[in-house]
């Protein structure tokens, strides 16, 4: 199960210190710059749609499977796989934002925590209610 | 960038052809079997909860970039980025779904499309609203 990058963050979030831990928590904009080569598989989206953006978290630890949620040692252990963590064994991240804008392969989204230089590996619509889909 | 698998689904849906396209569209319940070495991870994890699943759709097609929505031929192609196509460079399925009960590191969850053997990548919490994080 290798995964490819179809794109990168570009943002001004340079370490998990400074970034927010999620993106309604004061995240910036951020741009999504894709690949050429995967510049069909965006056909269709337009600006104000919401897209979840899935992301490589490459500075996270694999290892961890225990975490005090939220970084807070007040707060007793808990499972990786009830957290947010980044720190999990399959560092994926998962992202709702809104497009605000979008010029070619590049488009600039809302509220982004993911940090400048982490790998895309898809993105997928919000799903509508059944009678919209 | 190399997943691991975390654990595997088991479902009575055997291919894609008898499967819903999503969970709400009649999915039957199915179990989370995880591996013994990421069992401290579903530490906290209860049933009523609600979580998002993460799969490695393993069926899928990754060369794939634009599809007719739903497979329907009447409408017009999209690229996959903008559909939940299965088919799509990184073949990641996101299901969300609540726990039924918990035996062990198995988990009996609600409503699940993904087919029986799909590799299970990640877990995580719906997220609450920010007081309650």
């Amino acid at each position: 199960m290798e995964l490819v990058a179809i794109g990168t963050v570009e943002s001004p979030l340079r370490d998990r210190a400074s970034a927010p831990k999620q993106g309604d928590e004061g995240a910036p904009e951020a741009w999504l710059v894709f690949d050429a080569d995967v510049a069909e598989g965006l056909d269709g989206i337009a600006a104000g749609d919401e897209l979840l953006v899935l992301t490589w978290l490459d500075r996270a630890q694999r290892g961890v499977l225990r975490v005090h949620p939220r970084g807070d040692p007040a707060r007793p252990e808990q499972g990786v796989f009830n957290t947010r963590s980044p720190d999990r064994p399959n560092p994926i991240g998962l992202h709702r934002v809104i497009v605000i804008s979008i010029d070619g392969v590049r488009l600039r989204v809302s509220a982004l925590e993911a940090l400048d230089g982490t790998p895309i590996i898809d993105v997928k619509p919000l799903l509508r209610g059944i009678d919209e889909r």
